[in-house]
C-alpha cells in the first residue's frame, strides 16, 4: 500500500516530527490549503488538513480524509470523497478556544463592555445602568458537544444552571443539569438568559433561530452564535435587536460570510460581531490539538486500529 | 439608650422591613448619601450607609457606622469617628459582580474583543491574529481578599495558575496554587500573564504599580484594576502602553478620577476604560448582600455580640 500523505495544516517543526515517526514508511508531502495543487491532491493517500473540495473529486486514491475543522460542510457530502474513504474531523481541538471566546463575549454583554468601549472613544466617563451576572443565570447550550460542553463547564462552575440541547441522545453529563433533544428548544428559551449556538450546518439547523423563535427569548437574554452563520435569520436577528425584543447578540459567524460593509448589522450597538475567529489558530493550544489528533489517528491508520472523530456522512457531523 | 438609625442604601421595602425587624424598638430613618443633611447625621446613634465625611465630625452620638463599600477611605482616619464608635464595611458584598467584571474585561483584552468592537464600528471584517487563553495562563492576585479571592476561584477553575499577594499572613486557600506576603511582589511580576489589583488605599498601596514595576512585567502581559485608582502611576501606565511594553490594561478606577476628557489613557488602544462601575449598585445581588450584611450587624449590635467586618483603623482595611 502506497502511503502519500499529503498535510495541510501549518505544523511546527517538532509537530512534523511526531506526525512522521507515526508512520516511518509514508512520503510526507507539507503544502497549504490556500495554495496546494491539484495533483498533489490526486497523488495522496492520505490528507491531513482541509483540502479545497472541487479537487477531491478527482483523488480516486485517497482512503482517509483528516480535517481540521470541527464542522465537515461539503466533505460529507455525497461524492466528494471516493467510495470507502474515512472522514475524521477535529473535534475536541477547539474547545478551550471557542468556550473562552464565548465567556468573553457573554460577558462583554451582560457588563456592557460594548458600550463602555464605545463610550471610551468619546472619552465619556459615563455610568450605563444595571448589568446581568453569569451567576445565578441560566443557559441554554444549543448543540451539547465539544464546544458547546466545554462552554457549559465552565458556565457551571461560574454558578450558571446549564440546560443543554442536542441531536442524538446521549448520557447527561455532571456539567448539564438538564438535557433534551432539539424538538424541546421552543419549550426551553423562554426559561434562557444566555442561548449559546454551537451547531454544525445540516438542513435540521438552518434557521432555527428566526422571527417566531426570538419572540420566545427573554428581554434580556443574550443569543451567542459560534457554529455556523445559517442557523440564524440575520433579518430577524436585527429587527429583534433593533426593537429591543432581547439585551443582545454575540456573533462570530454570520450570514452572509463576510458580512458585507453596508449590512445594517454593524450599527446594532447591542451586536457584537467578530469575523470568524473564536477558532482556527488564534489560539496556539487548538493547533496542538489538531496536531495531537491527526497523529494519533495516523498511528491507527497504519496499524489498521480504530479511529477517532469519524464522521458518519449522513449526519453530516 | 437611643437608637436612632439613619440608613443612607436605597434599599427595597422587603429589605428595609428586614432591617427593622432586628431592632424592633429602634427609629428609622432612610435618607440618600447625596442629600441627607447635617442634623440627621448628628442625630443618628447608628449610620447604616456612606454618609458624607465633613458631617461625621459633629457626631457625637455616633456608637456604630456600617459602609456599603469594601474600601474605608477617609471614614478610617483619626478624628473622624467619635472617641468608641465602631467602624464595619461591606466586605463580601462585592465578590460575585467585581470578579465577573475583572474575568469581562481580562478576556475582552486577551480575545482582542475590544479591538474587534473598534473594527466594527467602521464595519471592518478584519482577522486581528493571535490570542491568549486563561486555560494554562499564570495570573497575580495582589490583594487576595474578598473580590481578589473570588476572581482567583473563578481563574482556577478556568484552568489558570494563581499566585496571591496579600498584605497581612494568612492561610493559603485551596484557590491559590502560592500565597506570599507584598514584599513578593517585584519577584512574581516577571512570572505573571495576568496581573490584577484588588486594593485599598493605604500608603503601603499607592503607586505599586509604576515606571520600574511595569517594566517587571511580561511583553504580553495584562494589568487589571478594580480596588483604588492610587494604586497605579497613570503615567507610568500611559508610556508602557504607548510602548508596547505589556499587552494591555483594564482600569475601572483611574487617577485622576473620573478620568478628564483631554487625558491621553482614553485614547490608547490597549487600554479599556470602564467609570468605576464594576462595583456599586450595577448588580442587584450587591445590594442583597449589603443589605444582608448591616441587618446581621444591627442584629449583632442590638444584642451586643460580635459584628463581622469590623474595620481596624490603623491599618486601613
Amino acid at each position: 500500500m502506497e502511503k502519500n500523505v499529503l498535510v495541510l495544516i501549518p505544523l511546527k517543526e517538532e509537530q512534523k516530527r511526531i506526525l512522521e515517526e507515526k508512520a516511518p514508511s509514508a512520503n510526507f508531502t507539507y503544502a497549504k490549503s490556500q495554495t496546494v495543487d491539484a495533483g498533489q491532491v490526486q497523488n495522496a493517500n492520505i490528507i491531513i488538513g482541509n483540502p479545497p473540495v472541487h479537487m477531491l473529486k478527482a483523488s480516486k486514491k485517497l482512503k482517509w480524509l483528516q480535517l481540521n475543522s470541527a464542522g465537515v460542510g461539503e466533505y460529507a457530502e455525497e461524492g466528494v470523497l471516493p467510495e470507502g474513504a474515512v472522514l475524521t474531523n477535529a473535534t475536541g481541538a477547539y474547545g478551550p478556544a471557542i468556550s473562552e471566546y464565548m465567556l468573553g463575549v457573554l460577558l462583554e454583554l451582560f457588563k456592557k463592555l460594548h458600550i463602555y468601549r464605545d463610550n471610551q472613544a468619546e472619552a465619556n466617563w459615563s455610568y450605563e445602568g444595571k448589568v446581568k451576572a453569569i451567576f445565578d443565570s441560566t443557559a441554554l447550550i444549543v448543540g451539547a458537544g465539544d464546544i458547546g460542553g466545554e462552554f457549559a463547564k465552565r458556565l457551571k462552575g461560574l454558578g450558571a444552571y446549564t440546560i443543554g440541547v442536542k441531536r442524538t441522545e446521549g448520557h447527561k453529563p455532571d456539567y448539564l443539569d438538564e438535557l433534551y433533544l432539539m424538538d424541546k428548544l421552543e419549550a426551553l428559551l423562554p426559561r434562557a438568559d444566555i442561548v449559546a449556538l454551537s451547531l454544525p450546518e445540516t438542513p435540521l439547523t438552518k434557521g432555527i433561530i428566526n422571527e417566531s423563535t426570538l419572540k420566545l427569548m427573554k428581554k434580556d437574554a443574550v443569543l451567542i452564535n459560534v457554529g455556523r452563520g445559517s442557523a440564524v435569520d440575520t433579518e430577524a436577528l436585527c429587527d429583534a435587536l433593533e426593537k429591543g425584543q432581547l439585551l443582545g447578540a454575540a456573533l462570530d459567524v454570520t450570514e452572509p460570510e463576510p458580512l458585507p460593509k453596508e449590512h445594517r448589522l454593524w450599527k446594532i450597538k447591542n451586536a457584537v460581531i467578530t469575523p470568524h475567529v473564536s477558532g482556527g489558530y488564534s489560539l496556539e493550544e487548538t493547533r496542538r490539538r489538531i496536531a495531537g489528533i491527526a497523529a494519533g489517528n495516523l498511528e491507527a491508520f497504519i496499524r489498521g486500529t480504530k479511529l477517532i472523530n469519524v464522521v458518519d456522512c449522513s449526519k453530516g457531523y
